[in-house]
């Protein structure tokens, strides 16, 4: 069986993931799309960075910002291996980035579809269009090798 | 009648969000307290940073972890002047801040007594003592000023 290939920016993300898992951050990875343009990517980073904000999302988010000189992604889109926390579900809907896409869910600490559902809120300003499951597989099994090999 | 004064760090949290006023930015300010000494100051600014991340509390985080080389900001409180966002509320969650002030009340915008309500979450990780009010009346006045100023 051949398998449909997953679409470029996902797959950076999870290059970028197992970039992080290399460092020794949990692996996520993110990528801001315009068009098929890339403008700015991050892996998880808190503890290299010392930066408990350092998530995959807000690291692209904000590099993104500083590119285009705009606190505001009008047109972007968020390519992220794991369900957002409210932290970056929150910054999302800041930076009002029109889409997300992100691979695995995250029960655990997901704000999409668990938890606090930001997007989901009447507060909320600012609605993604929201697609997931694309590489959640591939996204979970490095979460997985990485917490197997720290037990 | 002589009012009791307000405690200082929230004194200079409202002093923080005056300066972001002056600077066209919505007047919110934060400070990072560890005992008596303050270890880091913030004000609203995403519009001049280029960062939709840059709330107050996320600006100070960011500078008092990178300080004190540790992106856990174990025994450390954050003031504020504003009742923090889903995006702050996260981060203060991560960051394990031990204790939490804010002076006003966002019903619009707040996410700690309003709207996700981040830290009642069963999901949430480390909940910080909360206190709120003090300043509120304060922090509220500078609010309505500069939005009374852009009408």
């Amino acid at each position: 069986m051949t398998r449909w290939p997953l679409p470029q920016p996902m797959q950076r993300a999870l290059a970028l993931a197992q970039q992080a898992a290399e460092r020794g951050e949990v692996p996520v990875g993110a990528v801001i799309m315009r068009g098929n343009e890339c403008i700015a990517e991050g892996y998880n980073s808190p503890r290299e960075d010392h930066d408990p904000t350092a998530h995959a999302e807000i690291v692209a988010i904000r590099e993104a910002a500083r590119i285009l000189g705009n606190d505001r992604l009008i047109d972007c889109e968020l390519w992220v291996t794991l369900e957002p926390c409210a932290m970056c579900a929150g910054a999302i809907a800041h930076a009002r980035i029109g889409k997300l896409y992100y691979a695995a869910a995250d029960p655990k600490g997901g704000a999409v579809e668990h938890g606090t559902r930001v997007f989901e809120q009447a507060q909320c300003l600012h609605r993604p269009d929201v697609y997931s499951g694309m590489g959640a597989s591939e996204a979970a099994e490095l979460l997985k090798a990485f917490f197997r090999e720290r037990r």
